[in-house]
């Protein structure tokens, strides 16, 4: 992409009433406008986050085996009254009255219609189990929306569910979405702790809380060192194993929130030197809840023997617009944001010093083609503005890799590659060097 | 995707209530569900072809120059008020109030959202023009919501707004806009015919609906036969050439929906052999609008003499969700539905005829691996169910090509093949075979 051809109006000054670094940074890098108190619209240079972030789930969803479909934004309140929720829900929830007269609302979450697809569509055990997951817009009408994209109203969420037959059928399910989440987040460049959550009268130990740290983080959480150094990632997962092993080695140390932190425990369980005690944000909520939805809207199958069997169910959502400030509160400096590799809106940028300029515009059409074509995407600043400028904008919009083509450089046959995270620069030669190898390479590994 | 483990819910009965058959087909081929009134759940098999759509157009959008953004469902009624468009609208808006006694409405359109965030965000002319899209979710709250996705009441659109200095240039990206469209639609297996729309106060002749030919169409069409000859995607098209003359080509043939017809005109500039009258589907409609909203709503920029200049604007409507249906449409028999290769859900479908034979699976398998490895999405009905229903399904859900695989074949070492759309079959020896090369062969041309 083109900068003079781009959309991506960037903000000189922090604009007032974002209180947070990331809301800040959003505004300022062009990701996104408010439109409305808590609802905001995605910039070209926001949504290419997105919809990356998106993809990543998407992928890890599917290799645990989550089918994906896509649930309606507006629900008919009759399914939330079989449920028992259309009342208990509050304010919160954005009622909405058609033309008809008819109740609808803007979901808040789809624990009951896919309740009722599933119900609706499934007869026989042998149908079961099934995860299925959806990514789409909720609405949550906050009393006081805030911190951007932390705390918005319409949000997008990554939310499944899972059916079976039995709580022990049920646990598998659960440890599959348990894994996928750790390598989804660890995938996303973070370092994400699963926290034993609060199971409410349903009880057991199956809802856990994924938290990242941040030192802007909401709440307090508290966690053995050990979790910091763990990777899902490292090694080759079949979903269709027994992964309680695996599960046992990320739930055996102490990780807990504010709300659950047993501070005896903690003392007891972690030496001092292992003691985590920081700032966490919550990017994931995984639980099961048993009949509870299936039971009072009689979401049965046929078992084996003919008896009707109710299901039990599991909820695992990912607050995907959240991430972004997410990642950004765990991820920036004092110039701007610095994106992991994997979700960076684009993976290089390269900075025209003197647009006009003959040879400085060959090169850098030199680099934009053979980096596109090699499959990274670029930002090329051809735009006239002043180096000092385009330097902040490149900087403040953390793009993994920088390219830097001046005049002066290419008169010596250099042009100066720069890390956002590192803040390196290095000089290549452009003569002697195999340009796109060498920059695959550097943006490959962040320089 | 095995059959086995993927959800697709079938329905041996048609469904009462669906009056076209195309929301039968949908309904049948567990494609959807209806949720509530004109709203529908989009299942697995449903969602990956929406998803194919989503991509195509993207692709082309992108192509033109078009830049994605992503603005919310949930609008405030100020802007609509600034526009004058609030208490217009009527019944079909979805009007909300929050819990903060804030009037909010679904968004139907987003003319008011995008003139907004423009004026915002570019102040002067060397930003213009530019031409932003989002594929988002949108709400009309239809008194009769009928025919499953074709007139549903939340439905998916892309719509596309240009920005540009006069109308002259506003021209230009009108014909951008015009050319994308005539090759998406081609690229989705249609024939689609631009037919002069009315242009109300705003007059000219820059507004077009894109009409798709079906014998369920919606309203009566007239054309000459020559424009269902035409290809926009036999030539490459380079977006920042003048593209007056390739609009020429497709404006200058007689072309008129009911509402716009002259059968005095069409007598005389059509020969009677080659005069087309038919049913139509509108799938897309672009038009431009001038300074309709940008005035109202002060979208100005600083132009090159310091003056103000306020832009002229163009909307580009596609009904993404509406496609579903109007491919159906235009492209099913007795049997059930007959996916263009393009959005096919899945490429290829292989039909086991007796699993848990040794020999048949594992041939099955080494048929679904090897296409995948190839890049062809594959379907293996590896169920239990008897032959007659799993080549009834397959037939009803429309995948290009079937490759059915038992004991028998085997035995004599062959396997058969056959195209949906033509209903051809042929066996293929499997011991002479190099078995992906040809089915990739027969998949991509369709047998």
């Amino acid at each position: 992409m083109r900068l003079s051809q781009f959309f991506m109006p960037v903000l000189k000054e922090t604009p007032s009433g974002a209180e947070i670094v990331s809301h800040q940074l959003m505004l300022r890098a062009g990701l996104v406008r408010q439109s409305a108190a808590g609802i905001y619209s995605w910039l070209p240079l926001g949504l290419r986050v997105l919809q990356k972030i998106e993809a990543i789930i998407r992928e890890e969803q599917n290799k645990a085996g989550a089918i994906e479909l896509l649930m309606p934004t507006i629900q008919p309140a009759e399914i939330w009254r079989e449920s028992g929720r259309y009342d208990d829900y509050g304010k919160e929830m954005l009622r909405i009255t058609d033309r008809h007269d008819r109740e609808l609302l803007y979901g808040p979450t789809n624990e009951e219609l896919i309740t009722q697809i599933f119900r609706d569509s499934v007869k026989s055990y042998k149908d079961c189990p099934r995860t299925l997951y959806h990514i789409q817009w909720k609405f949550r009408d906050e009393i006081r929306p805030r911190f951007g994209v932390m705390r918005g109203r319409e949000f997008l969420m990554k939310d499944a569910y899972s059916f079976d037959l039995s709580k022990e059928e049920a646990r598998k399910s659960y440890q599959k979405m348990f894994i996928s989440y750790l390598r989804t987040f660890e995938r996303l460049g973070l370092k994400a702790i699963p926290m034993q959550a609060d199971t409410g009268p349903i009880g057991g130990d199956l809802s856990h809380e994924f938290i990242i740290l941040a030192d802007t983080g909401e709440s307090e959480v508290f966690c053995h060192k050990a979790l910091l150094e763990k990777s899902a990632l490292d090694t080759t997962i079949d979903f269709d194993d027994d992964l309680s092993p695996m599960m046992e080695q990320w739930t055996s140390h102490y990780a807990a929130t504010e709300e659950m932190h047993d501070a005896t425990r903690f003392e007891k369980e972690v030496a001092s030197a292992d003691q985590i005690s920081a700032r966490g944000i919550e990017v994931g909520h995984i639980f099961y809840f048993g009949e509870k939805y299936t039971k009072a809207m009689k979401c049965e199958v046929q078992g084996p023997d003919g008896k009707l069997v109710t299901l039990h169910g599991g909820s695992y959502g990912i607050g995907v617009s959240r991430l972004l400030g997410a990642i950004i509160e765990a991820s920036h400096d004092e110039d701007g944001i610095i994106w992991p590799n994997s979700v960076a809106p684009f993976d290089v940028g390269i900075i025209n010093l003197k647009p006009g300029d003959e040879a400085t515009d060959s090169m850098c059409q030199q680099f934009y083609k053979a980096l596109q074509d090699h499959g990274l995407d670029c930002l090329l600043d051809d735009t006239k503005e002043r180096p000092g400028g385009k330097f902040k904008t490149m900087d403040l919009i953390g793009l993994p890799t920088q390219i830097i083509v001046g005049p002066k450089g290419l008169k010596n046959g250099i042009v100066e590659i720069k890390s956002r995270k590192t803040g390196m620069r290095q000089e290549l030669e452009t003569k002697e060097l195999d340009i796109v190898t060498a920059i695959t390479a550097l943006t490959n590994k962040g320089l």
